[in-house]
């Protein structure tokens, strides 16, 4: 059997945290593990697992340490989750994760009605985070997720340049990439090509994933946008968890399956399998009976003679 | 005040021909026309009203005749319609239609199926036709909209050298414009790119519209794919009428108001008026009740801070 040749994009399964936590109910621990088990198999290979906040907060992902020590026993596999603060990154180290994501407002409305910090405290934070990460944990690698780059819905438009300041001001401080997120549904393809060649030019190779989502549509033709200029990371979520796209102000993120079936349609190896991809929504809907998991590839179904680029095992 | 600039690319509204053809009631010409008037008000300039096809095939479409009527008096319309063969184009053009568009299927297969003729004999079909304009009505723009262009539900895989080859006969025959349409939803971005290059390589400026689907999701994404090698015409639907895009087999059309937030959003100028296009659900909705009416946009509404490139009166 020849080696399969290795993926041209990274999807990270972003479900698990950014998913589960829009969605009122919790998923019980054990559901949970056997949906990382089925993302997982299908040759996922880096996913978001839960966000280390305050369960007071977020109880849907109190469990995120249990996961996170599941997580770490799936062969290959990034084990990655969110972190707000010093504190939460401190709680994710210790637990084990390979990589930590923190959400950095671009917008500075966003900013101070969120964390109630500014971005330059935010900065400072990061600064902190991987203070803490080079001390004790110099393997683990940050990135910071550049919230609301395209547009918010407390001030509206977001300055491109104050984008771009803020990527080389965590890349300053120490973040190993920074990604671009269309936290509000407003990024259309012209504006992603600009504002990813803009960051780029500014912070190279740091340049990190791009989290799209679908509220009006465009999701995967501003993904298609960002390929178009070089970036290789894609956030996604499994079913779009994470919000009724057809719901008003609902976050719809981009739909794994349909960003899976785009990639690999075109001939761009996704590493992912998609059969075993389509598999996994079933422990997401046992674990979640009655909650809207959307898709239009799965209803659709593969077309005839559709064969997927890469061989899997 | 200043004139408003032309616009960037033609929104040519389907919905009332493919739409209205795979709804299972009929809607009634009453409504169909305050439909119609509230298109023509959102300053749509290209509609396909209808299909001269027999009654007794699609009584849906039965009224077209009377509906082409109408449409003529709607000030700076283009009023397009279907027709299938010779008998249909001699009823469209005695109807008085500015633009009639002739489905060829691209698959041999789907051809045979579909019209029970070769596409041989589909492009001689096309000849006579135009023979007919010539003689008859020599200022009626003749379409050849080229379907199963990107995959074929029966046959699976369209070589791209016989849709290149096709598009060169129906020009060779005399069609003004040669389109694309993926019938079937299987286009994906690479392809659309690459087949829409080889066709204008051959047929040059006679390269008509995108016609895409969004059956896996793909529409907005191969529409930017179109829109980024020079197509400037694409077909869309009102409300994505024809066919819920979540039903397996659906034709699921790409959703008007969404092609055009996109646009819009992009900088690239749709001369269509979006909050009018928002409007222009409720007559849909009135004549069709309880019918599926699709569109991300509409849901979420326009982002806070939009501004419509164009200024509309």
């Amino acid at each position: 059997m020849s080696p399969t040749p290795p993926p041209d994009v990274l999807i990270s399964e972003v479900g698990p945290r950014d998913g589960l936590q829009s969605v009122a109910r919790t998923m019980a621990t054990a559901d949970k593990i056997r949906w990382l088990d089925a993302l997982h198999a299908a040759s996922l290979r880096e996913i978001e697992v839960g966000s280390f906040v305050p369960a007071s907060l977020l109880p849907q992902l109190a469990d995120t340490a249990a996961l996170v020590r599941h997580a770490l026993t799936l062969p290959g596999l990034t084990v990655m989750a969110l972190v707000p603060n010093l504190r939460g990154a401190k709680a994710a180290i210790e637990a084990g994760v390979h990589k930590l994501t923190i959400p950095v407002s671009a917008s500075a409305a966003h900013s101070l009605a969120n964390v109630r910090k500014t971005r330059e405290d935010m900065v400072a934070e990061v600064r902190s985070i991987v203070a803490l990460r080079n001390d004790i944990a110099p393997n683990v690698k940050i990135e910071a997720g550049l919230s609301t780059a395209f547009g918010c819905t407390i001030q509206g438009e977001v300055p491109e340049d104050e984008v771009v300041w803020l990527a080389t001001q965590v890349v300053e401080a120490g973040v190993d990439e920074s990604g671009l997120s269309d936290t509000t549904g407003m990024a259309n393809p012209a504006q992603v090509r600009r504002l990813f060649n803009k960051v780029r030019a500014a912070i190279g190779d740091k340049t990190g994933a791009a989290h799209m989502h679908n509220t009006r549509g465009l999701g995967l033709a501003n993904c298609l946008a960002a390929y178009d200029v070089g970036v290789r990371t894609f956030d996604a979520s499994l079913g779009g968890l994470g919000g009724c796209p057809y719901a008003p102000g609902a976050s719809g993120n981009v739909v794994t399956e349909d960003l899976v079936f785009m990639f690999e349609a075109m001939g761009v190896r996704t590493g992912v399998d998609i059969a075993k991809l389509l598999a996994a929504r079933e422990p997401l809907k046992a674990g979640l009976p009655g909650e809207p998991v959307y898709g239009m590839t799965p209803e659709a179904g593969l077309p005839k003679g559709f064969a997927q680029g890469a061989a899997h095992d």
